[in-house]
Protein backbone atom coordinates (compact mmCIF):
# COMPACT_ATOMS: atom_id res chain seq x y z
CA UNK A 1 0.00 0.00 0.00
CA UNK A 2 1.22 3.58 -0.64
CA UNK A 3 0.85 6.46 1.48
CA UNK A 4 -1.70 8.19 -0.37
CA UNK A 5 -4.12 5.50 -0.16
CA UNK A 6 -3.76 4.54 3.42
CA UNK A 7 -4.46 8.36 4.41
CA UNK A 8 -7.68 8.10 2.09
CA UNK A 9 -8.49 5.21 4.28
CA UNK A 10 -7.79 6.76 7.60
CA UNK A 11 -9.52 10.05 6.54
CA UNK A 12 -12.89 7.82 5.73
CA UNK A 13 -12.48 5.54 8.86
CA UNK A 14 -12.56 8.83 10.71
CA UNK A 15 -15.54 10.58 9.09
CA UNK A 16 -17.55 7.31 9.80
CA UNK A 17 -16.16 6.84 13.36
CA UNK A 18 -17.38 10.65 13.89
CA UNK A 19 -21.08 9.88 12.57
CA UNK A 20 -21.28 6.70 14.15
CA UNK A 21 -20.17 8.87 17.81
CA UNK A 22 -22.93 11.35 16.62
CA UNK A 23 -25.77 8.59 16.60
CA UNK A 24 -24.46 7.12 19.49
CA UNK A 25 -24.70 10.27 21.41
CA UNK A 26 -28.32 10.16 19.95
CA UNK A 27 -29.91 7.06 20.83
CA UNK A 28 -28.54 7.38 24.61
CA UNK A 29 -29.96 11.06 24.30
CA UNK A 30 -33.77 8.98 23.49
CA UNK A 31 -32.69 6.25 25.48
CA UNK A 32 -32.27 9.04 28.88
CA UNK A 33 -35.79 10.67 27.75
CA UNK A 34 -37.55 7.50 27.16
CA UNK A 35 -36.57 6.52 30.89
CA UNK A 36 -37.15 9.82 32.14
CA UNK A 37 -40.80 9.16 30.72
CA UNK A 38 -41.00 5.79 31.39
CA UNK A 39 -39.93 7.22 35.66
CA UNK A 40 -42.47 10.07 35.90
CA UNK A 41 -45.43 7.94 33.92
CA UNK A 42 -44.59 5.32 37.20
CA UNK A 43 -44.53 7.79 39.46
CA UNK A 44 -48.28 9.15 37.70
CA UNK A 45 -49.12 5.44 38.07
CA UNK A 46 -48.40 4.83 42.03
CA UNK A 47 -49.97 8.29 43.01
CA UNK A 48 -53.13 7.47 40.99
CA UNK A 49 -53.56 3.60 42.32
CA UNK A 50 -52.43 4.80 45.86
CA UNK A 51 -55.53 7.61 45.50
CA UNK A 52 -57.63 5.08 44.03
CA UNK A 53 -56.65 2.90 46.79
CA UNK A 54 -58.11 5.38 49.23
CA UNK A 55 -61.25 6.10 47.40
CA UNK A 56 -62.02 2.53 47.58
CA UNK A 57 -61.23 2.19 51.08
CA UNK A 58 -63.78 4.95 51.47
CA UNK A 59 -66.23 2.82 49.72
CA UNK A 60 -65.63 -0.18 51.98
CA UNK A 61 -66.71 2.34 54.77
CA UNK A 62 -69.49 3.51 53.01
CA UNK A 63 -70.72 -0.26 52.59
CA UNK A 64 -70.33 -1.17 56.38
CA UNK A 65 -72.26 2.48 57.75
CA UNK A 66 -75.30 1.03 54.79
CA UNK A 67 -75.11 -2.62 56.08
CA UNK A 68 -75.01 -1.44 59.73
CA UNK A 69 -78.27 1.16 58.90
CA UNK A 70 -79.88 -1.78 57.21
CA UNK A 71 -79.80 -3.78 60.22
CA UNK A 72 -81.47 -0.95 62.35
CA UNK A 73 -83.73 -1.01 59.80
CA UNK A 74 -84.31 -4.85 60.62
CA UNK A 75 -84.08 -4.67 64.18
CA UNK A 76 -86.27 -1.34 64.85
CA UNK A 77 -89.12 -4.05 62.58
CA UNK A 78 -88.32 -6.66 64.89
CA UNK A 79 -89.05 -4.73 68.00
CA UNK A 80 -92.14 -3.50 66.75
CA UNK A 81 -93.68 -6.44 64.77
CA UNK A 82 -96.64 -6.88 67.29
CA UNK B 1 -154.43 -4.57 87.27
CA UNK B 2 -154.68 -6.17 91.00
CA UNK B 3 -151.91 -5.20 93.43
CA UNK B 4 -149.83 -8.70 93.09
CA UNK B 5 -149.69 -8.59 89.57
CA UNK B 6 -148.33 -4.96 89.62
CA UNK B 7 -145.69 -5.85 92.38
CA UNK B 8 -144.37 -8.61 90.41
CA UNK B 9 -144.32 -6.39 87.33
CA UNK B 10 -142.20 -4.01 89.02
CA UNK B 11 -139.94 -7.07 90.49
CA UNK B 12 -139.46 -8.12 86.73
CA UNK B 13 -138.76 -4.74 85.97
CA UNK B 14 -136.27 -3.71 88.55
CA UNK B 15 -134.24 -7.09 88.07
CA UNK B 16 -133.94 -6.49 84.52
CA UNK B 17 -132.48 -2.96 85.08
CA UNK B 18 -130.15 -3.97 87.75
CA UNK B 19 -128.92 -6.54 84.52
CA UNK B 20 -129.01 -3.99 81.94
CA UNK B 21 -126.94 -1.46 84.22
CA UNK B 22 -124.44 -4.14 84.65
CA UNK B 23 -123.90 -4.34 81.19
CA UNK B 24 -123.53 -0.89 80.82
CA UNK B 25 -120.87 -1.25 82.99
CA UNK B 26 -118.87 -3.75 81.22
CA UNK B 27 -119.67 -2.55 77.49
CA UNK B 28 -117.88 1.37 79.25
CA UNK B 29 -115.37 -0.72 81.01
CA UNK B 30 -114.17 -2.39 77.52
CA UNK B 31 -114.59 0.73 75.65
CA UNK B 32 -111.82 2.35 77.62
CA UNK B 33 -109.76 -0.60 77.72
CA UNK B 34 -109.96 -0.46 74.00
CA UNK B 35 -109.78 3.16 73.57
CA UNK B 36 -106.42 2.57 76.05
CA UNK B 37 -104.71 0.25 73.73
CA UNK B 38 -105.52 2.46 70.64
CA UNK B 39 -104.11 5.35 72.16
CA UNK B 40 -101.53 3.03 73.32
CA UNK B 41 -100.62 1.09 69.76
CA UNK B 42 -100.91 4.85 68.30
CA UNK B 43 -98.25 6.45 70.31
CA UNK B 44 -96.12 3.03 69.85
CA UNK B 45 -96.53 3.45 65.87
CA UNK B 46 -95.41 7.16 65.74
CA UNK B 47 -92.39 6.46 67.65
CA UNK B 48 -91.60 3.81 65.31
CA UNK B 49 -92.06 5.97 62.78
CA UNK B 50 -90.44 8.24 64.09
CA UNK B 51 -87.33 6.25 63.54
CA UNK B 52 -87.87 4.95 60.82
CA UNK B 53 -88.14 8.83 59.41
CA UNK B 54 -84.77 9.05 61.31
CA UNK B 55 -83.02 5.93 59.69
CA UNK B 56 -84.19 7.39 56.11
CA UNK B 57 -82.23 10.60 56.71
CA UNK B 58 -79.36 8.54 57.02
CA UNK B 59 -80.06 6.50 54.71
CA UNK B 60 -80.10 9.71 52.53
CA UNK B 61 -76.60 10.81 53.90
CA UNK B 62 -74.92 7.56 53.15
CA UNK B 63 -76.77 7.59 49.38
CA UNK B 64 -74.83 11.12 49.26
CA UNK B 65 -71.60 10.38 50.24
CA UNK B 66 -71.75 7.50 47.72
CA UNK B 67 -72.72 9.53 45.05
CA UNK B 68 -69.59 12.16 46.41
CA UNK B 69 -67.27 9.52 46.41
CA UNK B 70 -68.19 8.12 42.81
CA UNK B 71 -67.79 11.25 41.88
CA UNK B 72 -64.40 11.93 43.53
CA UNK B 73 -63.53 8.19 41.44
CA UNK B 74 -64.56 10.03 37.79
CA UNK B 75 -63.23 12.73 38.50
CA UNK B 76 -60.11 10.68 39.56
CA UNK B 77 -60.24 8.97 36.17
CA UNK B 78 -60.72 11.91 34.15
CA UNK B 79 -57.27 13.92 35.61
CA UNK B 80 -55.27 10.62 35.02
CA UNK B 81 -56.50 9.41 31.84
CA UNK B 82 -53.86 10.10 28.97
CA UNK C 1 -148.63 -0.29 98.86
CA UNK C 2 -151.54 1.39 96.81
CA UNK C 3 -152.27 0.20 93.03
CA UNK C 4 -151.16 4.04 92.27
CA UNK C 5 -148.13 4.05 94.04
CA UNK C 6 -147.27 0.68 92.02
CA UNK C 7 -147.82 2.09 88.93
CA UNK C 8 -146.13 5.01 88.87
CA UNK C 9 -143.01 3.26 89.91
CA UNK C 10 -143.63 0.35 86.93
CA UNK C 11 -143.36 3.42 85.10
CA UNK C 12 -140.31 5.26 86.14
CA UNK C 13 -138.85 1.43 86.10
CA UNK C 14 -139.49 0.88 82.42
CA UNK C 15 -138.39 4.85 81.32
CA UNK C 16 -135.02 4.22 83.46
CA UNK C 17 -134.85 0.54 81.43
CA UNK C 18 -135.67 2.10 78.19
CA UNK C 19 -133.21 4.53 78.34
CA UNK C 20 -130.57 2.38 79.73
CA UNK C 21 -131.21 -0.49 77.10
CA UNK C 22 -130.74 2.69 74.54
CA UNK C 23 -127.51 3.62 75.99
CA UNK C 24 -126.29 0.17 75.92
CA UNK C 25 -127.05 0.11 72.31
CA UNK C 26 -125.25 3.49 71.92
CA UNK C 27 -122.21 1.48 73.62
CA UNK C 28 -122.39 -1.67 71.75
CA UNK C 29 -122.07 0.25 68.30
CA UNK C 30 -119.29 2.26 69.17
CA UNK C 31 -117.33 -1.17 70.66
CA UNK C 32 -118.04 -2.52 67.24
CA UNK C 33 -116.95 1.11 65.39
CA UNK C 34 -113.86 0.68 67.54
CA UNK C 35 -112.77 -2.30 67.17
CA UNK C 36 -113.45 -1.86 62.89
CA UNK C 37 -111.30 0.78 63.09
CA UNK C 38 -108.46 -1.36 65.17
CA UNK C 39 -108.92 -4.24 62.66
CA UNK C 40 -108.58 -2.02 59.53
CA UNK C 41 -105.61 -0.31 61.20
CA UNK C 42 -104.36 -3.57 62.15
CA UNK C 43 -104.50 -4.68 58.29
CA UNK C 44 -103.03 -0.81 57.01
CA UNK C 45 -100.50 -1.97 59.08
CA UNK C 46 -99.45 -5.22 58.38
CA UNK C 47 -99.67 -4.04 54.74
CA UNK C 48 -97.20 -1.34 55.86
CA UNK C 49 -94.85 -3.52 57.43
CA UNK C 50 -95.04 -5.87 54.20
CA UNK C 51 -93.72 -3.23 51.94
CA UNK C 52 -91.39 -2.42 54.01
CA UNK C 53 -90.13 -5.99 54.51
CA UNK C 54 -90.23 -6.05 50.84
CA UNK C 55 -87.72 -2.75 50.41
CA UNK C 56 -85.71 -3.66 53.57
CA UNK C 57 -84.59 -7.08 51.30
CA UNK C 58 -84.36 -5.14 48.28
CA UNK C 59 -82.02 -2.88 50.03
CA UNK C 60 -80.37 -6.16 51.31
CA UNK C 61 -79.73 -6.77 47.79
CA UNK C 62 -78.06 -3.23 46.50
CA UNK C 63 -75.83 -3.74 49.46
CA UNK C 64 -74.62 -7.01 48.17
CA UNK C 65 -74.44 -5.98 44.92
CA UNK C 66 -72.44 -2.91 45.89
CA UNK C 67 -70.18 -5.11 48.14
CA UNK C 68 -69.65 -7.40 45.41
CA UNK C 69 -68.47 -4.16 42.98
CA UNK C 70 -66.17 -3.47 45.62
CA UNK C 71 -65.01 -6.88 45.61
CA UNK C 72 -64.04 -6.28 41.84
CA UNK C 73 -62.55 -3.25 42.34
CA UNK C 74 -60.32 -4.48 44.94
CA UNK C 75 -59.50 -7.25 42.68
CA UNK C 76 -59.01 -5.02 39.07
CA UNK C 77 -56.67 -3.26 41.60
CA UNK C 78 -54.74 -6.18 42.45
CA UNK C 79 -54.20 -7.81 39.22
CA UNK C 80 -52.84 -4.83 37.79
CA UNK C 81 -51.01 -3.36 40.57
CA UNK C 82 -46.80 -3.92 39.57
CA UNK D 1 3.80 10.23 8.18
CA UNK D 2 5.23 6.60 6.72
CA UNK D 3 3.62 4.07 6.29
CA UNK D 4 3.79 2.16 9.24
CA UNK D 5 2.08 4.81 11.59
CA UNK D 6 -0.56 5.22 9.17
CA UNK D 7 -1.13 1.05 8.93
CA UNK D 8 -1.31 1.59 12.87
CA UNK D 9 -3.31 4.25 12.87
CA UNK D 10 -6.03 2.82 10.35
CA UNK D 11 -5.92 -0.31 11.94
CA UNK D 12 -6.77 1.15 15.74
CA UNK D 13 -10.00 3.43 13.79
CA UNK D 14 -10.92 0.33 12.44
CA UNK D 15 -11.04 -1.40 16.10
CA UNK D 16 -12.36 2.05 17.53
CA UNK D 17 -15.40 2.00 14.59
CA UNK D 18 -16.09 -1.41 14.98
CA UNK D 19 -16.64 -0.98 18.80
CA UNK D 20 -18.73 1.81 18.66
CA UNK D 21 -20.77 0.00 15.98
CA UNK D 22 -21.64 -2.86 18.20
CA UNK D 23 -22.26 0.13 21.41
CA UNK D 24 -24.90 1.42 18.74
CA UNK D 25 -26.63 -1.52 17.71
CA UNK D 26 -26.83 -2.81 21.79
CA UNK D 27 -28.83 0.84 22.46
CA UNK D 28 -30.52 0.62 19.50
CA UNK D 29 -32.00 -2.89 20.57
CA UNK D 30 -32.34 -1.34 24.51
CA UNK D 31 -34.49 1.26 22.82
CA UNK D 32 -36.59 -0.74 20.43
CA UNK D 33 -36.84 -2.97 24.33
CA UNK D 34 -37.94 -0.23 25.90
CA UNK D 35 -40.31 1.06 23.30
CA UNK D 36 -41.99 -2.46 23.59
CA UNK D 37 -42.57 -2.13 27.77
CA UNK D 38 -43.59 1.16 27.19
CA UNK D 39 -46.79 -0.04 24.59
CA UNK D 40 -47.09 -3.32 26.90
CA UNK D 41 -47.89 -1.05 29.86
CA UNK D 42 -49.95 1.93 28.02
CA UNK D 43 -52.08 -1.45 26.50
CA UNK D 44 -52.33 -3.09 30.15
CA UNK D 45 -53.12 0.34 31.65
CA UNK D 46 -55.60 1.29 28.59
CA UNK D 47 -57.14 -2.01 29.79
CA UNK D 48 -57.17 -1.15 33.46
CA UNK D 49 -58.93 1.87 33.02
CA UNK D 50 -61.91 0.80 30.47
CA UNK D 51 -62.43 -1.79 33.64
CA UNK D 52 -62.48 1.09 36.19
CA UNK D 53 -64.89 3.53 34.05
CA UNK D 54 -67.39 0.06 33.88
CA UNK D 55 -66.84 -0.77 37.42
CA UNK D 56 -67.31 2.88 38.14
CA UNK D 57 -70.80 2.94 35.35
CA UNK D 58 -71.87 -0.47 37.29
CA UNK D 59 -71.16 1.54 40.70
CA UNK D 60 -73.34 4.76 38.84
CA UNK D 61 -76.19 2.19 38.55
CA UNK D 62 -76.32 0.69 41.78
CA UNK D 63 -76.27 4.21 43.47
CA UNK D 64 -79.37 5.38 41.48
CA UNK D 65 -80.92 2.05 42.80
CA UNK D 66 -80.51 2.84 45.62
CA UNK D 67 -81.44 6.59 45.32
CA UNK D 68 -84.99 4.51 43.99
CA UNK D 69 -85.13 2.49 46.51
CA UNK D 70 -84.57 4.94 48.91
CA UNK D 71 -87.90 7.06 47.13
CA UNK D 72 -89.76 4.24 47.54
CA UNK D 73 -88.96 3.83 51.51
CA UNK D 74 -90.22 7.83 51.51
CA UNK D 75 -93.46 7.20 49.38
CA UNK D 76 -94.99 4.26 51.55
CA UNK D 77 -93.88 6.34 54.69
CA UNK D 78 -96.01 9.17 53.39
CA UNK D 79 -98.71 6.94 52.20
CA UNK D 80 -99.03 5.66 55.27
CA UNK D 81 -98.56 8.44 57.95
CA UNK D 82 -101.64 8.93 59.34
Amino acid sequence: ENTTELQTQRDQLRHKLQETELRNEELELQLVGLEQRVESRRLEEQSFRKSLRSLLQMLDGKIFELSALRDSLAKLMDSHSS
